[in-house]
């Protein structure tokens, strides 16, 4: 048992309630191996700790989704997420591309965490480079964002397409969607990292979170 | 000592004299790890038995290079290959795209086996995917080849591209251009057997060998 | 929602209805992940819009299996996939060579997706490397083809033996088939990608609907 | 040969001179496996097109290095890059974190390049996380940074430090340095994709270049 | 079936009863893939030979934690495992360091082997390396343990920062916790071999029993 | 220092002098990492203690090859091997068969190390399966052996087509020949690990030293 | 449909009835992936066939093991096998010894096939090296086998020790038994393909069929 | 350029020499990749701050090992380190026992690291698994030591075995002795994770420095 005021212990979790203080944005719920009743007691923590702005719980189960909604949280079920409290004003623009229809919980995921940690949305689906007028189409909205992450798995072509279009700063999200030699995300994972655009960066496979937290930090700070 | 007319026993090697008949192709030459003696006295010999059509060798050395004159070959100094004997006549067209000029040794090897092999070449060089409009503005020419030879490295992201623009057959070639976690030509590797784009076929790295032999009988079937 | 009158806006999914007139071949249904009645409006509107050549799903679940009946759909149990409307006229002939009993959903989906893209299809199966006789029986249905579909797991050595015998092109289809040092189909896809027969070319492991549509685009054009 | 006004054909290569206006950014040349004379006169076509901003040079041989001074170049040794022409304004500023005097090269290379392209450049070095005050004491330089580059071989574990000390925007860079089971990096590369701070993306490894790209991208919007 | 006395022959399983004769610690049970039965046939085989000490049971399933307990063991439900007899008297101090909650499991498991195995043990939980301040707070804690055990998933960081502050000998123990590019604790593994804090060395991933075991034999001998 | 009469102490190795009563076969010199006078002093060692029987060593270098002679070794170029003292009486029959002209080293060092070690040796070369009429032409020499050591590269597929025409036991040895993914000869290795034919054993890449002595002892105990 | 007499066509199987006639031994039912009704109809088609000599199932399920019963087959519910017919006489004698009771399955896989493949069989369990003695004290039954199969996951080690004690031909079996950093059996597969005991082979991971064959191969010559 | 007193500026490096007071051990030269008067500067820099205690030099060129001898350093041409300073009583003992002559280097830096850091050292060399009556021989050394040092390429297997004799606390050092398979000393890396003897802990490839450190530390504990 701690008594720094700096973490909630919970018992079975000590949560970080300085980290806003700290970093600007608060502690997330990583909702995989919780129970809806562990997510539903560190949620509703944060939002006791941080009541002006929404805080967040990611990679919810079925049960956990459902059982939130008790305390007030508002559900995003493609992204299997959901926040608590009121979302903050938007500073800048996330626009978010993403290649195919069974990248979309990731994309999901990555635009609520943008959301929630300050930043406009702007999604654009399955524009995957195999039929490329449509991206073609979409060139001036990704001009015109502040940070981009693009969403792929299979081949993880489209952060180099995207990079070849525009200088905006540009996260690339490898999906695990594929089979065979795509080795659970592997492929595009080294796809992006290789990628012949200038200015890619890369998350882990499947990091929809991890990319919004990065890219809301970008566009809020440009449109501050 | 074999005494079977198949093969052609020169003492450090046996060359399979038959499989002209047996495939269609004489065999070729693979000089690495050859001394120019060596390349010579086979290719020397493949040219006895086939007086009529071009014998090819491929991965000469410097040295090899320079010493297969002697014997009147014609040299491609940027494929690192050589040829002896008339150049069939070009049935059907193999249409040879790259994204790099780095990958230009490996697209010049599949050029010249695909020459040797058959059919008529067209080369497309330095459409890499960060600058669409390169590609785009040679649709055209894609669609009329009877077979696609597609080379990249790096995030090998052109075969998936190109593959959405056309239906022509297409084999993707990834090269060992790049660093880090292009892992010698791994990425390339994986991402184009995990192309979104339907109809792509790949073979190994840097083998601008195989995918030239592979097109030619494609395309002069084809062309027939 | 788009207005493109190249895309069919399902909510869950963006039909992209102008493949066919890009490419030649209608878009296809990837049944992995998606439930019976999101494989049957898919199917369906592709139906609607080629009303007279048949349109294709692939890896279907049992359920799913069963519910395209309800629309008129011809099920093949082997290959898992469904087919809706009337097949092609048949131009060039595939022939789809496989190794062992096990291979046989992956040889299956291959000649589906040959045959729905325009090509005739003639299926050997059984003829593994450890009984030759087998294979060398078919040696000449093997040189009548127009493309070769080679379909093995394990040790992945079928179309190395297959390329050594005639000079028909080659697509070699590695499967996953095997345990321990298989790893999921990487011992035969590494087999396959460095085959001493020249001219085959590999697509992913367990594909068979990629080198299905890859091998009818060149045996149709051969029939043509 | 093309009459594409976009781009400068050399013979050898195709300069892409449109980029910057497409971009933002003009294209730089990659070094590695270019002759000094190759590097000679793409840096200077590069120039004569952008007169009034630098251009950059990067992996370059020591001769290359030596020879570049010829045409008015200007040499960092560490970077082993080379830039001509004159820096632009600094707007915004990009701070490069390294962890060990190995990683030099690599943070030399993302600190030319984040400076060429119009951020202005703070370094700190030799901050591993084995000594920790070293970093305690930069924690308001990191703060005021508007991106941050760090830089790190072996575990690759200063990222995961830094990201939980501040919430700037932060650019991991694994580097070769290590040995054994580093192998090339790879350790670094993901032990970074891994890291639990929040917002810490990642780029190939040694690729100073593409870290200071990136972030001279969000340095600049957010200067501006 | 065997008569040799430092071997209890169950039949199903040969219990080398000789072991803390040879090398100071008893035989354990590890109780991954045995049924309870098996399970409490060879602990009670253990205890009976060793009755004034503890013996320890690990990896037990839900039915065995709850079988156990008919023949008197003790149950820990976090390490899910089970001890029988008295402890041994505690020499010298093992403290058990870990980075988040998920990886509770694990470092039970070296707590209580580490304990039954004749250390005392000091256990600091959720000081992963993104709020730093919870580490530096115990520093004076790590510095008077004999041996410390840290335990890490994800980038596995924490070892390096630990054994910058402190010089006490440091077991580091990789975890499964993490997702994508972790690889099932792949990168923690080869995070922490590449640790550029000296005197880190490693056990396989999750294994808290070895680590536990090891622990406790330096810090029994420094506090004898 | 040792005093044990079954180790003859040369200061910079400990030679195992007794490895023959304990195992019927003396030790071997690897000769690689080693200077002349070191293979000298060994090889002479173990010839002093074993007048009456060749002894061996293997992956000489040329300063080491040419050194040898100077005490009645006898060289094998290709093998890159040497032996002193008279080879043993030849009991049994080891059939080394190779693929291609590259894997000639390998098969050599096979061979010589079955001769040494007391097997009569008979030798195919050249018998890779993209020519199987050469491989159908020797089965009945393949029949009368009483061990087949096949040895292969690329994607080493010989064994399993030998191993389904003959039931002898058959000893595989993958090669390093190749390139790009095969990854230093572990395609060949994954391949026969996973040979579909009965009955095939495999040892280490370019391991023909240790097919060797299997056969060999295989092969006499067979022809005692 | 085959008219093949050396082939059996059972609809869903062709099964090999002339392989006991060319290599010496009948084909195997592999009974992973198939009905009981399937594992039934092959192993009768055999036994028929083959009469006098018990023919062999393996991998069977629980279902499957229950079944074969019905047709007077003889279960080992250890190695999940069964066999159909009367054993053949034994000649020679294979020694099987493993490393711990989780490699039992595997090591009665091996005997088992052993058995039915004409050799006696001698098995030696629970020798682990982590106990020696156990081993030592079987040193002169391990002596008296014509073949030895050594069993062994985890790091594998068992093979070496064996091979330096005895220099009876040895094939070496990794099990996949282990967790974390054995990654499903690779880390023993590795140490057996490196050991630096002369004479020592290797099957695929938990290949105790394929050990079993190559073994009763080696010990019935010699003991003919 | 710093003005904190722990930290020695040298331009191209920045010591900490306050790590001896933090941690009880002085910073080490990690000589590869600096040249002579590098390792020079920096080795003088640790001499002068700590002149009563032997300070360190690790993987020295042969330029740089002739260079130190200047300075009056003690050069270990085996180890490739030298040592500046009166060397520290020896507490404890650290038996460092490796298995065969190749991996001598490893096993002298882990020596004199170990002897460096206060702890007396015993070695005993080249009892390979292979000759297991060579390691029966010493058991009585290795447990009267205080912590022992395990030193094996190849497999590996060294650790189990010694591992299982006495109940020393035990640090493994796999080596990048081996070819093919072994994969830089993969091989032993894996096979020492997953060693079935309790308590055994492992360092990096190579990694004689790091196991001395620790050892040291735990046998000057013991012996204080």
């Amino acid at each position: 048992m701690t008594d720094d005021p700096r973490i909630e212990d919970l018992g079975f979790a000590r949560v970080d309630v300085d980290r806003a203080a700290r970093t600007g944005d608060a502690e997330v719920v990583y909702g995989a191996g919780k129970t809806p009743e562990q997510v539903i007691a560190i949620l509703g923590t944060l939002h006791e700790r941080h009541p002006d702005r929404a805080v967040l719980a990611t990679r919810l189960s079925d049960e956990a989704l459902h059982a939130v909604t008790d305390i007030g949280a508002t559900v995003d079920l493609v992204a299997r997420a959901a926040t608590l409290g009121p979302l903050p004003a938007a500073r800048g623009t996330v626009a978010i591309v993403s290649a195919g229809t069974s990248d979309a919980p990731v994309a999901a995921e990555a635009a609520l965490t943008a959301r929630v940690h300050g930043a406009g949305v702007h999604t654009i689906n399955d524009v995957g480079v195999a039929g490329l007028h449509r991206l073609l189409d979409v060139r001036d909205q990704l001009e015109q964002a502040d940070c981009l992450i693009v969403v792929a798995g299979m081949e993880g072509a489209l952060p180099s397409v995207v990079g070849g279009l525009v200088g905006v700063p540009l996260v690339a999200v490898p999906t695990s969607v594929g089979y065979g030699a795509s080795f659970g995300g592997l492929a595009a994972l080294l796809a992006m990292l290789n990628s012949c655009a200038p200015g890619v960066t890369v998350v882990n496979i499947d990091n929809g979170y991890g990319a919004g937290v990065f890219a809301a930090r970008v566009a809020r700070r440009v449109g501050a």
